[in-house]
């Protein structure tokens, strides 16, 4: 057995998802002097060890062997209860047990909806970018994706129904729009209160579910906070997931969905033979955290640590980076990230290799767009390094950002006024994705 | 949304996975006089309680943040080197790294295995009966399941090969074939090493890959064990996977897999996209529960444990069930599970409302059998309740076994006498499914 004559054994989802170049580009990010902003992870000095050392020790002495068996599938009542609390918080009404799956993180919760949803050739909506690990999921499903731009208010909703009235027009209708309305990864972008109302309007006109995925919405450090989609939702068409790996820790992979009674049934039984359950004893453990007070003083350290960070981020692009080099980025009011945008004549990928010579690395935007546009875009992580590291890997990115500008001046026509991400694919081709980068995951592209 | 409006956002394998009538008659399994063999739970008084708390205790004071980061999806890499460590004391030799592959629970495994090498339509070769969480694993993605009897000895080796000749005259080449060669779930027997090579040799003639399910293979306690199907395999086709839910807790939902590099290789590209990576925190406790020694000794008292309720189990059978009857059963010599076969004319179904009525619950074999055989068989767990309610349980089902043998008389002519199990079915039809009782797992069988 060897790759080649493994190759028949293949089913045609496995066989089309081969590893690309940016991984092996990537391998590069573990030298000792490397800065990384390509990373998703969050950092380490929010990771709430003394109360985890108290909370595991308090569920083994209270629930001992019941916190260590198998559990109900949809997830350990208690927990769920407690999520209730959570999601009543945030602005949902009427939330009952049937409301609420516990999934292994929220990204097994995007992989069940599409198990659930997505035949082979079925399409469904996107953001132009979206986060890779949703377009991953889906694309193992054999999902054509269709991607919508964004701008800085998020997803477009007049592209959007333009965008389903040409499907309309091919006979197609969609399974479901994916967004992350608040903090979007890549883009940083928050899907404005009115787009909110408008995309739901959209979503009834054309009878379309939205998968609202939720991982960063705690996360936000100025602003005020839009409703959520799940809670404008009337008609049970909105299926929103949350996780824990940015408000608690990723490490115990957990995430929840709220949504429609029916909805949930459904990912509970494409749940069975996935992991029959997930982890009762981190279950047990997120429960007691919970109950135990610990989620919000906690969070809002977290908060304030990211925060700092993105301030010192935005700051050094501001001193930094020279406004005659035609560069803008997104200051977003939350979560991890902040997207850059080129002028159009230069490529991420140049900048990312003279960036590596320069010790610092980030994703170049062109992975998470499914039309393989974004070729002048990246994405910039600002919670994981350190305040210090964040000052010296935008110095060492404006060093090879200069450097670019220098050796490829813009063509003689000066580039229009931008105003909204990709522009130009607006009208473009809206490729099948026959070629994703699956293998460019969160954890991967760090360190 | 409703049920009914959901319909037509369905896949098809969505559409497929309905709920069954068992699942509505389990739901009286919780009534509180109820004892159930139903289950296939770990007995709770073998979970490692103590040393849980000292190894939870010193991760997080050792590693701390460490543990609760996203890790790589290939699984801890400390963890692995002591997953090798196992495999070799398993007779696994030049095991490397690469060979290694943490999942989240081997059902997790088993959902990999059906997105790598399954594409809807084709055949995986399974026993009749078979574990129902894997059926369920490889019926998601779209496979037609062709079922091979067993006996005593485990799968029969001639009918293996008897049913790879017909599909390769109809032009089918199947993609694997399924097996749990230790004390077989559901029907506790174990492949003879001489049909372990002869299956071999009929892979390697059919050029056949093999998923070898081996989660009890360590709950031996009689007899010898024999050399597993990876350990004998010499051109990479077996896929072995290992289960922490036995021999150490379900809880923490982790298992690991054994295969060629370029197997391993093409199951992590899968696992990306559904779950990132397993649970960093509940690997670290895995890797330091072996290092600090507690694996072994743990292990002997759980096998303690089982083998003494396995003989009062056995000794309950022999004194409570009439010989007149015509009933059979399994001496599994490890595992969680024996299997009774009733007579023929029998159905299992019926003996299951009269022992509800008795207050003892057990699974229908039916539900274990692809082909819609198996209907006069019975799985009967012994792991999960104690001695005491073991042989209660007995004694009801007896009275209930007497009252059914008594009300349905066996037709004129004499049974057959039986050698293997569904000797009915060894050239009976061959059904592709297209319909699972996929909610029938484990844990929501059992109380």
């Amino acid at each position: 057995m060897d790759a080649t004559r493994l190759q028949k054994f293949l089913s045609d989802s496995a066989r089309s998802a081969t590893r690309n170049e940016i991984r092996e580009l990537l391998k590069l990010i573990s030298r000792p002097d490397m800065i990384s902003l390509a990373g998703g992870l969050p950092a380490i000095e929010s990771f709430p060890v003394p109360e985890l050392e108290e909370v595991t020790q308090h569920v083994l002495e209270e629930y001992g062997a019941a916190a260590l068996q198998y559990g109900p599938t949809e997830g350990d009542p208690g927990l769920r209860e407690q999520l209730i609390g959570l999601l009543e918080k945030d602005g949902n009404t009427n939330v009952t047990l049937d409301n609420v799956l516990v999934t292994t993180a929220s990204q097994q919760a995007l992989d069940l909806c599409a198990r659930v949803f997505i035949a082979p050739g079925d399409t469904v909506l996107c953001g132009l970018p979206s986060y890779l690990g949703a377009l991953g999921a889906f694309a193992a499903c054999g999902a054509h994706l269709s991607g919508v731009p964004l701008d800085d208010d998020g997803m477009r909703a007049d592209l959007l129904e333009h965008r389903l009235l040409a499907l309309r027009r091919e006979g197609i209708h969609p399974k479901f729009l994916y967004l992350v309305p608040d903090f979007q990864n890549p883009a940083g972008v928050t899907l404005s209160v009115e787009r909110r109302h408008e995309i739901l309007s959209i979503a009834r006109e054309f009878d379309l579910l939205i998968v609202e995925d939720n991982p960063y919405r705690q996360l936000r450090y100025t602003g005020e906070t839009p409703p959520s989609l799940g809670s404008l939702d009337r008609d049970g068409r909105v299926i929103t997931l949350y996780s824990f790996s940015k408000v608690f820790c990723p490490g115990l992979r957990l995430g929840y969905v709220l949504a429609h009674p029916d909805v949930i049934a459904r990912l509970v039984l494409a749940k069975q033979p996935v992991d029959l359950c997930t982890s009762s004893f981190n279950q047990f453990i997120a429960r007691e955290y919970i109950i135990g007070g610990h989620l919000w003083p906690r969070l809002e350290r977290t908060r304030a640590l990211y925060a700092r960070k993105r301030e010192v981020m935005l700051a050094a692009l501001e001193e930094h980076i020279d406004p005659d080099w035609g560069v803008r980025w997104t200051e977003p009011e939350g979560g991890m990230f902040l997207w850059m945008e080129l002028p159009k004549h230069l490529n991420a990928k140049d900048l990312f290799q003279r960036a590596l010579e320069k010790n610092v690395a980030f994703v170049i935007g062109n992975a998470f767009y499914c039309d393989g546009g974004g070729t002048n875009t990246l994405r910039l992580n600002f919670s994981y390094p350190s305040e210090d590291q964040l000052v010296i890997a935008i110095k060492r990115l404006a060093d090879a950002l200069s450097d670019l500008v220098r050796d490829e001046p813009a063509p003689q026509s000066a580039p229009a006024d931008v105003k909204g991400f990709s522009e130009g694919l607006v009208s473009g081709s809206d490729h099948a994705l026959t070629y994703l980068p699956l293998s460019l995951s969160l954890h991967e592209i760090i360190e």
